[in-house]
């Protein structure tokens, strides 16, 4: 059965805690829902896709910063420095697209660090 | 900047002949407008996601078809033939998640099969 993703952002309410919905050539897609902001930190060896479904993702990097809407996708690069926060501090859907063995805030350990992530 | 995926859609017209919009970890992120159905394939090797913007999708598979909506994906595991086809035979928005090395259908040679995919 095909994967209503919408929906899916409903099953569940936690904030920074990424589910997984897919797998697939060793990576897996995830869903994750975020309010204010995450921590500075980098994945050494994977790139990370953030596609948004639901309000406006920032994107702090060191020298610049992005704004992801809705519909809109960004590509953060492995060892790119970066800060998810949300806009205005409102709720943000975000679909992520990484490597199966990537760390949620890669050599980073804070408070809302998770890397117990599981299928949704 | 980030990508506005509607947006990008609507900077090419050619049906059957994916763009590519990103690149990570060895997977190509591609557009495609798709209309009418393509033929049986299936890629070795390689698992490929299907997540539709506009219209519905269908993938007929040997024991089942799968219909993909708007806001919708699905993934056919490497291995499986598959025949994408629209429904009502309108026009399909679609998103792609692939290695970079897929064959657009796989072993069979096809009037569509379109293996120079460039970025848009």
């Amino acid at each position: 059965m095909s994967i209503d993703i919408l929906e899916h952002f409903g099953k569940f309410t936690e904030q920074w805690s990424p589910r997984i919905v897919g797998e697939l050539n060793g990576q897996y897609v995830k869903l994750a829902r975020l309010q204010g902001e995450l921590v500075w930190h980098s994945h050494e060896n994977e790139d990370e896709l953030f596609m948004v479904f639901k309000g406006t993702l920032i994107l702090e990097m060191r020298d610049k910063t992005v704004e992801v809407g809705e519909g809109e996708m960004y590509i953060v690069p492995k060892g790119v420095e970066h800060l998810p926060k949300t806009k205005n501090n409102e709720e943000v859907f975000c679909l992520l697209f990484e490597p199966k063995n990537t760390l949620h805030t890669g050599d980073v350990e804070h408070e809302k660090t998770n890397n117990d992530q599981e299928w949704l």
